[in-house]
């Protein structure tokens, strides 16, 4: 899909991979909108889009009137989610609203105002649960394990209806941690990496639950061109993931190895509330999405942390 | 589990299936609340309780305050919900509020005010959409053809996860068509075979859509004891399907027959619309409820349709 000049709407634009996507895009020459609720506790930061040619609108699709700033869209790319899995625990109905409400908020007013737009959707593995073997393709039963995997299927089944019963270019990515410049690094969130890179940053050490549990981890700017790449593919769900998939107690190695050496770790036991919705390993099947688009990973884990490093270095009191 | 006695909370208790399951209940000598917004539209009906040595108790699950509701309770059946699928496409988030995040209040209360109480909660085979093979067993995917099945289906995972992180004994059935006594037959909100029934019983003619679809449709009194059978059941989901599956040409033929050859029927072309979120062909496979509980349905299907029409030959004026 050709993208210069082309008017593409990012929801959750300020958040790690939503500005990482509108970078990715204005950088292809399109218009970009941001939309973005700055709700405190999310990866939302301004900062993310420094130096980005983007348009950010802050606006929380559970209350804001959203036919007007859909209005014209070529493309509308569906980031903004509670993403949480304890919170999801502590409040499900707030990340019921903010995920599954909020989208069919979000899909009415694409329904008016911008019928004919494709739509790539932010989806999850997470709405898998505990894979039943590993890796995990897309006919893997949905079995989820918080509340978060409910509202996050809910809102992309709602997408594949538009797609089903309406006929939209819909596209669903279900992502595997994702992690890169614009993370949320202040706690852990959004993921245990992020608190992970806070504390090399701060020459700190820290805290590794099991470490045998294996991610196969995705670089945001990859991830980004994947969204894009989505446009062209045939509408469905897809997996997406990344590197070749490591231990946490090996990616806790290379993330200091990628440290040039600096900062230390310690393996603790999982916590009980945590192990009760703990996925243990995930490494996702993404053939479909290969085949379908040509993506492919382009950024190895060491290198993609290294940079990730590098980027956070300089810009680390606007994150922590 | 003994029933004498026991305080049996019933969700969607003056509706089809609620008021049958209270009636069931109250006959093995439980003391039942039935709790029904009394909603236009649904299924609820006054005139469902006559009879019934049950308490109706009118709250909205979207807006009462639930635990003094739930205190004391031995059992909870969640029966409640929005169940149109056109309904559900034309206000999705609508039916997100009275399925999704009702069912969230529901477990919210019920974790403050009868967290031991086992639940048996009221799912439905319209999850698993356009079948792929017949019979549809549990593990068939999961296949929204419409907004109702992603908030029916999101309601059931979170009971579900009632049962996995806090261990509370909760069943869930996923029902097939149901029909009998105490069915809404003003119109074909509830089920096409409400408003046939209607029609034969006024003498008039009534449209079968397509016909050559089968369904194995349930007795409304089988499906209660189905309920009851499911307190003493292994926690989990069960597919609930009921007579041997006839095509709907063939039920609109028994359904003339058991009122007596009075009535008469055409055959005409799906609308569109409907069209679109059909789900062609349904026949559970719920060989492993039987085996679980022993279970079976007794009522043969011209006799339950025969029994159907007469309950409401005398009643008409309360239904239409």
């Amino acid at each position: 899909m050709e993208l210069a000049g082309l008017r593409c709407v990012v929801t959750g634009g300020a958040g790690f991979l939503g500005a990482t996507l509108a970078a990715a895009l204005a950088a292809r020459g399109a218009r970009v909108t941001a939309i973005d609720a700055m709700l405190p506790g999310t990866g939302a930061n301004r900062a993310n889009l420094d130096g980005v040619d983007a348009t950010l609108i802050e606006a929380d699709l559970a209350t804001a009137d959203l036919a007007p700033l859909l209005a014209g869209a070529g493309a509308i790319f569906h980031l903004a989610a509670h993403t949480s899995h304890m919170g999801s625990q502590a409040d499900p109905r707030r990340d019921l609203a903010q995920n599954a409400d909020a989208t069919l908020r979000l899909i009415l007013a694409a329904r008016a105002a911008a019928p004919a737009a494709p739509v790539v959707h932010a989806s999850t593995r997470q709405l898998y649960g505990r894979p039943r073997a590993l890796p995990v393709a897309e006919d893997h039963p949905v079995d989820p394990p918080d509340a978060n995997a409910v509202s996050k299927w809910a809102a992309e089944q709602y997408w594949m209806l538009e797609h089903k019963v309406n006929r939209r270019h819909v596209v669903a990515l279900r992502l595997t941690n994702c992690y890169g410049p614009r993370l949320r690094i202040a706690d852990a969130r959004q993921t245990f990496l992020g608190l992970w890179i806070r504390r090399v940053l701060e020459g700190g050490t820290f805290a590794v639950w099991g470490g045998e549990q294996m991610r196969d981890l995705a670089f945001g700017e990859d991830v980004a061109q994947a969204f894009i790449a989505a446009l062209d593919a045939p509408p469905g769900v897809y997996n997406l993931g990344g590197a070749p998939a490591v231990t946490l107690g090996e990616l806790a190695a290379i993330l200091v190895r990628a440290n040039g050496g600096r900062g230390s770790f310690r393996v603790e036991t999982f916590p009980e509330d945590r192990a009760k919705i703990d996925i243990g390993s995930y490494i996702a099947d993404d053939r479909a999405f290969r085949a379908a688009t040509g993506w492919s990973p382009s950024v190895a884990l060491e290198e993609g942390l290294a940079r990730t490093l590098a980027w956070f270095r300089p810009r680390l009191a606007a994150y922590v």
